[in-house]
Parts: C-alpha cells; structure tokens; sequence
C-alpha cells in the first residue's frame, strides 16, 4: 500500500537529516538568533533576489497564515482570498482568531482576478460599517494546484498597490509552483510581486517549517513579538535554519521539488489518456481526478487517495499528491493501475 | 424634504419619552437590576409566553449580536447566516472580533433554507480543520424585508436540533415582522421555535435598546458577565426598562409597528401601479424599488431614500423606510411623487 | 432612604432631557454624523482648548476604554495602569477582550508616579518574549477620588513622550476632578497633556455618554470603524450630540459638578471631625471613611452606602458619592447622622 | 565557551534522533493520528497512571499553554497564576491573546498558596463587574526551580475542586521537577491533583514538543479543533509521538533529567561552601545565584550565564542551568572557577 494522499507523509530528505545529526549536540542561542538561521536568511535573500528583505521561520503554515496577517492588519481589517483559500477553509478559524474577517471571492480555479479585488473595494466604499480589507492573500500554487502566470502576478500586485492592500503569498507548496514546466514564475519574481510571502518547507523536504519572507517596511518592525505571542517562535529555532540550509543551500528543495512535478505530470498524461475528466487542471503536484465509485473502489485497494469532494452521482474528486520522496515504482504503478480502470 | 432612508431617524415614540421624564429623578440601583427592568422582563416573558425565559436588556443590535453569540460558541465554532445577514456584512467583523467565523450561505431574498444547513454541516464532517457550526442566526423580517413562514421557521429550528445547533434570531425590526398582513408566525412562535431571540426596539419606537430573550438554558449562566465584558452594560439600566414598559405594556411596540407596515404596504402597491420592479417583494416597512437614474433624480429631489445597490445600467435600488412615526402625508406625498415619475 | 452608593442613580439633568425632548421629532442622519454631534464637538474642542482635536461619542465608559485602547496598540502590545484602575479591576477584562494584556503597577491612591512607568519599561528592554508597553492610562479624578497635581500631570505625559507611549486619561468623573477646590489642572491641560481622554457624561448630568477627544493624529484615522466594531456607533448618535451640547455650552456640566463636589466636601469635613478614618483622602465627589460595624449599621438603616472593601477585624471602606442632584437636604441629613454614630 | 544560560541549547539526545532517523521514510497519517502518537499516548496514561486521560502533543510551551487555557474557560473568566508564572511574564501577552485576563498573585517562590486561590475568590465575589476565576495554573518545577510538595499540591488542588476551577500544571521541566531529591511527588501524583498538564520535552531530550495530558472530561471535547485553530497540529504529528516514546519507553526521560539534577546540585553546593547567596534556593536543574559585578565578570569570561535580575548595588542574579546534555567536566570547571571567584 502506497499513500498519495499528501505530501507530508514522510519525515525529511535524508541530506536534511544528515544536518541535523551533524549539528545536534553543537551549543546554540534559542529562538531563531543562532547563525543558522542568520546563514539561511541570506541565502534566502539571495536566491529570491531581496536583499533588503526581513526572514524569519516558522514550524507550520496555518501558524504563519495567521502571524503575517495579524502582523500588520488593524482590528477592523480583512483579508481579501480566493473562497478556496487555506485560511477561509481549513484553518479553523485561525485568521477570525485574530479578530480578521476573510473576505472570500468566488473561484473555480483556486486563482483570484483583479477584478474581483477591485469590485470588492468598490463595494466597500471606505464604510465604517463593513469590514476593511487590508490585505490580499493568495497561494502559489493554489490549493488546487494552479499557478498564476508572471502577468497575472503582476496584475494581482498593481491592484493591491492601486487600493493600498498588501499582497501576502502563502507558498506552501512554493517549490512545486516555481518547478513546473508551465511555471513562467521566477524566485525573485515572488519576492518582487508581493509584500511577504513564504517558502514552505514542510510540504518540500523539510521535517517542518516555512521560511517567512517580508518585502514591505510596513510589515517588519517587532515581527517577531508577533511569533512569540502565537506560540511562534520555536525555542531550538536553530532546527529551521539548519533545514532550510540544507534545501536551499545547493537548490536541492528546487531539485526534488521539480521531480515531484513531473511524476505528477506523468500520472496526469495517463488520466487525460484514459480520459478521465480532472476537477481542475493542474500543472504541479497535486492532481484531481473525478473517478467513479468502481474506479474509486479499484484504486484505493492499492493506493491512498484522499477523497477531495464527492458528487451527489456518486463519483469523487480525488486528489493524488506526489512529493518529494515518491517513488518511481509506484508512479508506474498507479500509472498501471489507472490504466487498468 | 422628508427622509425615508432608514427607521432611525428621529428620537423615540412621546409615551416612551413621557415615562423616562416621569421616572428621571428616581433613584434605581445600576446596570440593569432595578425594578423596571424586572418588569420589563415580565411583561415580555408574558408577552411572548416564554414563562422561564432570561430577558436582558442592551442598547444596541450589533452589540447584543455579538454578547449572544460569543456567549455560547466554543472558540472554533462558528455562526451560519445568509450573505446578506446583518452580522455577515453590516456589523465591521464585529463576531469576528470574539474570534468566530461567519459562514455564510448564498440567499437572495434574505432567507435560509434548512437543505443549506444540512449541506454545511455534511461538508464540515466534524473535521478539526474546518471551523464548527454552533449556531444558526437569521433575522425575522430579514435586512431586505422578508419573512420566514411559520412552517419555514418550524424547518428550520428542527434542522437546528438535529444538528445541535443553536438558533437565534434577530428581530431589529421585529415588530414590523411580527404585524405584517402576511405574517403566520405570532410572538410566542418566536420564543418557542428558537433558543434566543432579540426585541427591537431601536427601530421601533425607543429611543435605543434590545430586548434579548434566553429560553435555551445553555445560554443563561453569566449572560450578564458576557454583557460587561463587551460594554454593554448600561450603567442606568433602567433607561431600558422604562422604555421597553412603555412600548410593551400595552402593545404600543405592536400598534405602531402596523402602522408602519401599512403605509409601506400602501407604496408598495402604488411602486407596483407603476411598472417599477422591486429587487425583492418585501411585506414589511422596507420596500426595494429599483429605480432608473431619472426617476431617483426626481424622487430625492424632495425625499431622502437610501441607496442599496447600483447596477452597471445606472439603475438604483433604493430602500424606502417607514417607521413607527412616518406621517400620513409624507407616505400621500411620496405615493404622488412615484405617480408622477 | 437615600442612597449615596453612586453617581449614576438617577437619569439625567433636566436641561438635558429638556433638550431631547424638543428635538425629538426631528429627523437626523444616524451614527454620530448628525449637526447636534458636530456642534457638540465643537464646543468641546473650543472649551478643552485643542482646535485640532477629533471628537466622537461613545455610550459608556467600559466601551470607551476598549475602543480607544484597541485603537492604537498594536496586538502584543499592553497598557499601564495602577492596579486599582478601572480597566485592571472592574470591567471584565474587556481590554483583555481585545487581546491585549493590562500592565498594573501598585498604587494606594490610585495615582500612578513616572518612575513606574521607566522601571516597566526598563524591565521589558525591547525583549520579544514580554508584553511591550504602548499606553498608559490613567483615571482623572481616579477611582478612588484622587487628583493628579499639574506638576504630577506633565510628568507623566513626558514620561509617555520619552519613551513612546500613549497616555490616554479616563475622565468618567472629569468634572467633578476639574471643579474640586484643589485641583490646579485645567480642562486645556488634560487636553494638553495627553494623547487622547474621554469627558464622562453618564456620571455627571448625562443620561448615558462620553465624548473621546483624541488629539494625537496616530489615533484619528478610521476611528469610526473601532467604534462599530465594538458595537459603539450609536444607531440615533445626535442623542449623544444633544447631550453633551446641553451640558458644555453654559457650562453647566461644570456647575452641577462643582455643586456635587462641594457637598463631598462638607460630608468629608463632617468625618474628619468625628475623627473618622479615610481609606483614602478624596478631594472630589466620592468619600471612603472606613467605618465600625456598629457605625456601618447605623448609618446603612436609613442611607444607602457602597462596601468597597471589608478588613478582617469588622470595619468596612465604604463608598459615599455625591452627584450633581444630590439634595442639600439629604447632606444634611447624612452630616447629621455621621454626627451621632 | 561552554553555555549554562538555558536547557535547550542542544538538539536532542542520540536516542531521540536515532528513532526519527530510523523512521524517517515510512508514510504516516498526519496531524497526529499516527501509530507513534496513539502508542506515545498509550506509554504516557500507564507511566503517569491515568488511563482515562486525553494525550495530545504539541510543538512548544507557549503554545500548549494557550491552547489549554482557553480551550476551557468561558470569554470572561481569568487564570490565577503566580506572579512570577511564565504565561504572565514571558509569553508576551499570548494568554490575553485568546482574550482571557492572567489574574496573577505576589510570589517571592515561585510558589502560589491556597490562602491565595481562597482571597482570589472571595474578593470576586461572583460579581460581573470583575474577571471570573476559572483555572489555576501553576508550574511544576516553577519558573525558578522550586518543587511543591505532595501536601502543597493536594492543597492546592483541594482549593480549586472547592472554588470550581480547574488546575492546569505547566510541566515544561517536569522531568527535572519529579527526580529532584526532595521530591515527593511521584508521576502519577502530578496526574491525580490535577485536570490536565504538559510533560516538556523541549527542555528535557526531545528535539521539541510538549505532552499534553487530560484528565477532566471537560476539557477532553474537540481539543483536537482548539489546537488546529491555534496553528498547533503538527503536520508530520509521528515527528512528537517519536520522540516522547523514545523518551518515555523505558524511562530515558527521567533518567536524564535526574542526572541533569545531581550536576545542578554540585554546583549548588559549591556555590553554598562558597557563601555566595542563592536568590532562591532551587532543588532542580536551574540555580539563580547572585554574584557581584566582578564574579561575574570572572565567570562569564569561559562560561555562559543567564542574566536573570540586576541590583542597584550592581549585583545580578544569573541562571545556571544544567540540562540532559550537560558534559561532567564542564560542571567540574564551572566548579573550579567558582572556587576562584
């Protein structure tokens, strides 16, 4: 039995691991001012081209949605996603925890237009008695495995500024976005194009952990009070800078990331090939097969798939993650095994 | 020129103001433990024939909305309404400040159907990433107007107990519900077919104040701590008993309320005379014509109407108000003027 | 029986209920935005002396301390107060509400000393694993009847400057600290220094409300939307705007209050010739003799008086507080019946 | 330069970092629902003898506490703590985060009594106006290394069960509490004066993470949503079910603690033979001796100290701690350098 419900499913990548073994019993200062994280910030900030740029880094991703947007947000602001948005669906209400209304707009596709940014501005009205949006939160990629393109980006970005939102982007699974064939998005594309954004680590090869990356002034003074006060900041804060060190040192989060992508892109091919219909298309590492209740039945005897929506019809949306560890065996055999449905 | 924008535009009904005169030198113990508000809670107990219900009295709707709901959720529920609830687009995240989420179902007319509670707590699952519902909040008439059947309330009250979840209704405008012609639902099917409820009296006839009504007894230990904590324990409390004596004493909050529906109910037909379609067809004091640009310049030139909605054709729903205190001739002299458009 | 427990058991001044009263019927634009409202901020900023001030009417204390706090502080910041202030003890842990942590110093008369406030500070150093200071409030008069001299009132304001805190000044009793014969602090110096205080109303001659003058820009912008978060904006906002015009444009929120204060003081005299002990010496409307059981007894048949805090040998601090309709008869009647315990 | 600032220097103990490595490419569950943390949890009901009690594991101290406190307490009820308790000194406000008032009282100890928790209760009176106790936390070893002993505790939780609180015990060094020499409090003590407490292994042979145990069957429903809405459901959960099996399997726990302890104790008697004061004597792994400018000057030259408190008379109170990690010799040169101080 092989699982392709998610990607962290796993402990680390075994080069991530060798870090930590090597640098276990060394004697570090706590909460993230050891020169580990001090070294991971600066290749950060080399490999995203933001010099200037503020990092820090957190244990998990629902946590760090809700610091940056906290952060920065005043009490009667909001945040503007796609209605498909992690924090809208599967935080528990860790945004609303912090006082902050998520302002969902409509997406078939995990994506939002600049349209919708501006007809909800326009719809607010700067009234006292609807909620302020403050801020834009978009994925990349979504959580349906769509990308925006570097013109979309771009256009997302110049509404923000237009009506005075920050952009935040939540890069959970960044490195399966930036990796994909289609992908016309670069590193410092990312850093350029939004206010802060993360590059997740625990859905690329880490342990845990996602690296925050804060571009904006506005966002950066007393950062870390904001950890801190949400159980943030992690006493061995040195375990995040040495992962992120070894992933991003020689591009191996890169590297294992874009092998994920193209199994994906190999068990996609023999999907369309069978023609099995797709919720959504997607170019990165989650894919979303519609699949009959018998092909459902036939496949998990074998496999692990997460049930993503079922259909009144009786048919499920699945979704199939690959990661940075699956293995070529077993794409080929739910490739076969797609192809015996 | 005459306002029609909203039901609070002047002070209060001249029997409520006789009685804070009569009673202004007393002296009564604060924050809402004097006799008048144990009358008060009488009078409405017997009104409403919810005998063993707690009734508390607060100054304001947002105020009483978020005291009622944060008092009995856990902090990862959340609060199901309709898009177009008070507290969903109104109310500047006031429920999102106590740290609960606002699911909101699509509605069009202000109404919820039970098939959409079931739908959100099938698709919730009792899933820990995905906030809980706790309760459910519709407002009776709703903000454009409508009415739930006796027998849609009945539904919708039995899905709320099949699902354990609280049912709790705000009644801003309540008496303007409650004596619309079309109205089957009477007082005590207000108390009887929710857990809480509140009685407007802001928008009809009293100077300022809500009337909440507990019947659920999950809801009533240290309601008052919950009032205290958010402000709205009114230091002369009795300000609110004395007012909701005088309107309720003898059905005054009633009386008034009809008279207001019935003048709306008198334009409404002659917007109806005229061709002019209403965004939605509302039975009670607020009526929502969508006029063309001419016509709204001709009408505000001599009366103040409150814009709802524009449309990319440059028409306009208005909403046109009545109140307890709209006079005869303002209502003759409005129906004229849409004669003449 | 006459009670003297506080100052807010009775309604309001006839001058102001005289001025609601004609202007009851006439129509306004709701939420504060009405001419009453303006005029009354007008007459506050030209009376405090500080032209360039921003006004707004909030309905209670507790609410108002919670909105102006939250305001400005960022989410992990706190606010100074001595541990007898209103917001440490007696509101329910609305500031807490908000999320943030109320940072109490002791104090025996409720006044707070600038050397307080730069141990605090010293003590938090900047380190993010403690609550940063970002406001200091304090009460004038306080809760227990004291005064800041202007002396003690500019070096809290320059302790504030020089280490970057707000200081913001709970006037729920302001009038009757500003009239006492001791008090050398004008209504310009509270407005002078400080960033931002509030005028009581509901103690003082109002039915209900307090008027926040804010005269640091840091805390104008959107000011609104904080207020209708909290549930703040008073739907009929001018009878707020009515009020206070009734109350500030003769001055006769003064005149009531010196009255009050005056009464105190001849009850004061009274105690101290009897050679009764103060918890505290009060120079304004609230006295706290600590009585006998014996006394307490005595004087409790035939005046109302409030516990403030029991001593294991028997006696009891009780409260008495003169308002500005306490009849000259009942101070009479109390001197007498001090005179014979 | 060796570091006896804090107990998480280091990474983990071999032991820990030999079972993720042995574990680290099997596919889990996420969000601890794994096999590792049901048979963690098993391990920890039987080890502290509560085979009813509710097992959850979380990432850090911080957030364990938060997620505890408020998963239970209504919006306004407190939690009494000593003043010297780390919720309310050093987590920068995250308990008032969740909107809840630290109500703490003076502790010179570390130490909080039953006469405390009874005054508590009895000046709050049920009244509404102020914060409602709901829960006492108290820290096992505290805060500065004192231990309660068995007696103290079961006083203290006599207290709570009398008063209708909850006791929550903050066990981030609980290893080094429970082998201290003077301990009487055995393991299953801890669980059976007690509604729910934390077994830290941050601070005691884990990488990170904290053992949450449950006892009270109020606080048992839907925890699981309390601490994804905190951001702290661990995506790779088996990475905390790991390690406390490694930990807790055959007692490597307390077998490192109690070794940490002995080294404490060595230089605690050395500092005693030395005459240099003890700011309070602690029997656990953390010492707070106070040394003049000098000593400390001599000392920190080759060692690393923590700077607990500094004196007007340039005194500091530094923090010694040993840890699980903490080599012989480097206890023995500390030794031979406070010979020569």
């Amino acid at each position: 039995m092989f699982y392709f419900n998610c990607d962290y499913m796993e402990g680390c990548h075994p080069e991530v691991l060798a870090r930590l073994t090597e640098t276990n019993l060394e004697q570090c200062i706590g909460y993230g001012e050891d020169d580990y994280c001090a070294r991971a910030a600066e290749i950060i900030r080399d490999r995203f081209d933001c010099p200037g740029a503020a990092v820090h880094f957190l244990v998990g991703g629902t946590q760090t949605n809700t610091v940056v947007i906290s952060s920065v947000l005043r009490p009667f602001e909001g945040v503007i996603c796609a209605e498909t948005g992690h924090i809208n669906v599967h935080e528990t209400g860790a945004i609303e925890a912090t006082g902050h209304k998520v302002l969902a707009v409509p997406s078939e596709d995990g994506l939002i237009r600049p349209e919708q940014i501006d007809r909800v501005m326009k719809e607010q009205g700067d009234d006292e008695h609807i909620v302020r949006p403050g801020m834009v939160y978009i994925s990349f990629p979504t959580e349906v495995g769509t990308l925006y393109t570097l013109s979309q980006l771009e256009d997302i970005y110049a509404a923000c500024r237009r009506w005075g939102l920050y952009l935040f982007i939540d890069g959970a699974r960044l490195g399966y976005g930036l990796t994909a064939e289609e992908c016309d998005v670069t590193p410092a594309d990312i850093a350029r194009c939004s206010d802060a954004f993360y590059i997740g680590g625990t859905k690329v090869g880490a342990l845990f952990g996602e690296a925050v990356v804060i571009t904006h002034p506005d966002m950066m003074p007393r950062f870390r009070y904001m950890m801190k006060r949400a159980g943030g900041l992690l006493a061995k804060g040195r375990l995040l800078g040495v992962q992120f060190i070894a992933l991003l040192e020689n591009d191996l989060y890169f590297d294992i990331a874009e092998k994920a992508v193209q199994q994906a892109g190999k068990i996609r091919q023999k999907l369309l090939d069978k023609g099995i219909p797709l919720m959504v298309d997607s170019p990165t590492n989650q894919l979303f097969p519609i699949f009959t209740a018998e092909q459902m039945a036939a496949l998990t005897a074998d496999f692990g798939l997460a049930v993503w929506k079922t259909y009144d019809d009786g048919r499920t949306a699945a979704r199939i993650c690959t990661s940075w560890c699956t293995p070529d065996e077993q794409v080929d055999a739910l490739m076969e095994a797609i192809e015996r449905v």
